[in-house]
C-alpha cells in the first residue's frame, strides 16, 4: 500500500473542502497515495464552473482535485451527515474550509468529529482566524494579498499598484496546511493522537510574504542599511523581448559587466554592499546595451560567464521549453469528460521516481456508490439515499 | 520530546543549505520541534550579508533560520567531512542544495550518505534537476519565474512586463520539500526506510502556478470558454487609496452593484458565465464611482454587503492591522545580535496552540562546541579542529 512515491498511501481523507486552499493541499495528499474522498454538495464545488473547461468541469476544478474520489452529499439532512460520521470512522485526515462557525452548524465540528475518531487529523482553513473584526468576513486569495503586504510590495514605486495574478495565497495555504497535516500524522504514528489544525489564509500569507518580503520590517534599528531584494526582481528588455537576470554575487557581477560591456567594472564593486549602493550607474549601462540586443544573444553571452539569465516565455512557451521537456514536467492525458488535459507532475521525486499524476479529477458524485458500498450500504440503501436527495 | 505543537520533536536535520529555498524548508522543521544543525561554510551562508541588519547577520537569514544551531566547517578538508558523517550517523534529515554535482564531489552524495544511515531522508533541491540543458545552470528565484510563466502571467495585457517582486519560487519550492521530507519521515514510521527526495526549483514553480494559472493551457479544446482568473487580480483606486475587492458568486456582484450603484443590475448577471461575459460594462461604472469613495466608506459599504474587500496596507501597516493584531500573527522578541525583532509566527495552529518562533537565528558557528560535544569530541579535539581551521 506503502512505497517510495506513495509514501502516504493507506491514508484515507475525508475532504469537505471547496475551491483552491483546501482541494490543492488535498491533492498533495492524494498524489502522494492517499485516497480522498471529496464530499461536495449536490452542486458541485464551486470551482467546477469558474474559468474554460467543459460542462461540469473546469481545467481549474480539474487541476485541483486530480486523484480524489467524489460523492455529492446533502449535508442539510441527518441522513447526509451520518454518511460523513461513518466515513470519519475507517479516515485518518478530515479537511475543511467553509466560514467559521458553518462546519459546527453541520454538526461536523472538530468536537464532535474527534469524539468518533480520536485518532483523525483535524484540518481546517479559515480567511482571518477564529477571532477579531475580520473573523467571520468573506476571505479571497485577492482581500488576503491587500491585507498582507503582498499588494504593496508588487507596487512599491510603480505608478499603477498590482497584484500576484493567480490565487499565491491559497496555494501557500495549501502547502503549509498539507505539511501540517504530515507532521501531524508522523507525530500519530508515535503516539496515537489524533490532532486539530487550523490555518488561517492571512497568517498563512504573512508567514510566506514574510522571510524576504519583509526584510525591512523585521529589525527595528538595523546596523547596516542596504536595498531590499525586492528591487533586484525586474525584466529587462532586449532587442526582441525580455530577459531575467540576477547578480547576486561579486563574480556574476563580473560575468555580467564583461559579458556585455566589455569592461570588468570597478574592482570594488564585487562587494555586495558597494554594488548594492553604486551598482546602479552601471546597471543602466548594461540596461542600454541589452536594449539592443537579441534575447538569444544576451541569454548565450550571460550563460557562457556563468551570470543566471532566462528568457521570459510566455504561458503556452512553459511545457515545451527544452528544459522542461527534459524534466518531463508536464504530462498529457485523456480525461473521460476534458479530452486531453496537461498538468505537472508533482515536484518532489521519490527515490529518483516521479509521481505520475495520470489519475483524472472525478465528475460531481462520481464514485458515490462504491464509496457507500465500502462505509456498508447496499444497493437499496443507495437507492433509498438517492431518492430522498441525500446525494447525487 | 514530542507534543502537539512540536509534531516532528525528536528529530534531527543536518543541514547544509543555503540562501532561502532549503533554509526555509528546514526552518518549517525547526519551527516543529525538529533539532537543525546548519552547516555554514567558515564564511557563511551568503544572505548572511544580503539586506539589511547587522554586521554579520542580515534580517533576511535571520528570517530563514530561526530555531536552527550553526557550526561552521571547511568541508574541502577531510576532517570536516567527517564531522558531517558523524552528524549523519544520528540524523534523521540529511538536506543540501548545492548546485548539481557540488555535493558529490565533497564526498556527501546520496549513495554516501545513505548507506552512512539507510534511514536517512536525503533531501536536495537544485534549479533545473539533473538532466537537460540548465542542469548545471545557476538557478536564482528570478530566472525560474522567467522560465516557469510566473513573468507571463504578471505581465499579460500590460505594457510593462513585471515579476513577483520577492522570492515566491524559493518559498513554494521549501514548502514542497518540506512536506513530501515530512511524508518520507511518515512513512519510515512504517517502513524503516530512508528515502532520497530531490525537488527542481522549475518542477516546483510549474506546479505552484499551473492550478489556476495555467488554466487555459491544460484543456486542449474546450467546450466553455470564459476568461482566466488572473484578470480578477487587479487593485482599485479611491480618492485616497487603493483597495481590492472580488465578485466571484452571484450574490457577491449583486451586493457590490447595490452597495456602489444602488442598483441590483441585470439579473441575468448574477449567472457566472454570463457576469465573466458581460460584466465589464458595469464594473466600469462601479469603478468610477469608487474613485471618488474614500477608502474607509468602499470598505464599509461592501463589509455590510458580505462583499470580499479589503484596503491596500503599505507593508509598515500589516503587523499593527487589527486583525493581525487579533491573531496575534507577528510577534517581538530581543535578538542577541540584531536587538528588536519582529516574526510571524507559524501559521499552523496544532490543537488550538500557536507555535512561538522566539529561539533566533544562530550567529556563524555559535553551536559548533556543543555540537561537536554530542558527536563524542572532547575540548582538545575541538581546539585542534579549530586550530587547523576545519571549523570556523
Amino acid at each position: 500500500m506503502t512505497d517510495a512515491i506513495r509514501p502516504l498511501g493507506g491514508i484515507r481523507v475525508v475532504d469537505l473542502t471547496t475551491n483552491m486552499s483546501g482541494p490543492m493541499a488535498t491533492m498533495v495528499l492524494a498524489d502522494q497515495g492517499a485516497d480522498v474522498v471529496k464530499i461536495e454538495a449536490l452542486g458541485g464545488d464551486p470551482i467546477r464552473t469558474v474559468g474554460s473547461g467543459h460542462e461540469g468541469m473546469s481545467a481549474y476544478f480539474a487541476n485541483n482535485n486530480r486523484g480524489k474520489r467524489s460523492i455529492a452529499i446533502d449535508l442539510s439532512k441527518p441522513a447526509g451527515r451520518d454518511i460523513v460520521l461513518r466515513l470519519v470512522d475507517g479516515a485518518d485526515v478530515f479537511a475543511q474550509n467553509f466560514r467559521p462557525g458553518v462546519i459546527e452548524r453541520l454538526g461536523l465540528g472538530p468536537d464532535v468529529v474527534m469524539q468518533a475518531n480520536p485518532r483523525i487529523v483535524y484540518a481546517s482553513i479559515s480567511g482571518f482566524g477564529s477571532t477579531g473584526p475580520l473573523a467571520d468576513a468573506p476571505a479571497y486569495d485577492h482581500v488576503v494579498q491587500a491585507l498582507s503586504g503582498f499588494v504593496a510590495i508588487q507596487s512599491a514605486g510603480t505608478s499603477e499598484p498590482s497584484m500576484v495574478r493567480h490565487g499565491v495565497i491559497d496555494k501557500a495555504t495549501a502547502l503549509q496546511l498539507a505539511q501540517a497535516v504530515t507532521a501531524a500524522l508522523f507525530r500519530r504514528e508515535k503516539t496515537g493522537e489524533g490532532a486539530r489544525i487550523d490555518v488561517s489564509m492571512l497568517d498563512a500569507a504573512i508567514a510566506f510574504l514574510w522571510p524576504d518580503g519583509m526584510m525591512d520590517h523585521t529589525v527595528d534599528e538595523p546596523q547596516v542599511v542596504l536595498p531590499p531584494t525586492s528591487r533586484s526582481f525586474r525584466v529587462t528588455p532586449t532587442a526582441d523581448g525580455h530577459v531575467v537576470l540576477v547578480t547576486l554575487t561579486g563574480a556574476q557581477w563580473a560575468g555580467l559587466t564583461a559579458a556585455i560591456l566589455d569592461d570588468e567594472g570597478d574592482a570594488a564593486m564585487q562587494d555586495t554592499a558597494e554594488r548594492m549602493k553604486g551598482g546602479a550607474d552601471v546597471m543602466r549601462k548594461v540596461r542600454a546595451a541589452l536594449a539592443s540586443m537579441r534575447t538569444d544573444e544576451v541569454v548565450k553571452r550571460l550563460r557562457a560567464a556563468d551570470v543566471p539569465v532566462a528568457p521570459v516565455l510566455q504561458l503556452d512557451e512553459v511545457a515545451t521549453n527544452e528544459q522542461v521537456l527534459a524534466s518531463n514536467t508536464v504530462r498529457a492525458f485523456e480525461h473521460a469528460v476534458l479530452g486531453a488535459v496537461h498538468q505537472p507532475r508533482p515536484a518532489p521525486l521519490f527515490d529518483g521516481q516521479a509521481i505520475d499524476p495520470t489519475p483524472a479529477a472525478p465528475r460531481i458524485g462520481e464514485h458515490a456508490d462504491e464509496v457507500l458500498r465500502e462505509i456498508g450500504c447496499d444497493q437499496s440503501q443507495i437507492d433509498a439515499l438517492r431518492a430522498d436527495g441525500v446525494i447525487g
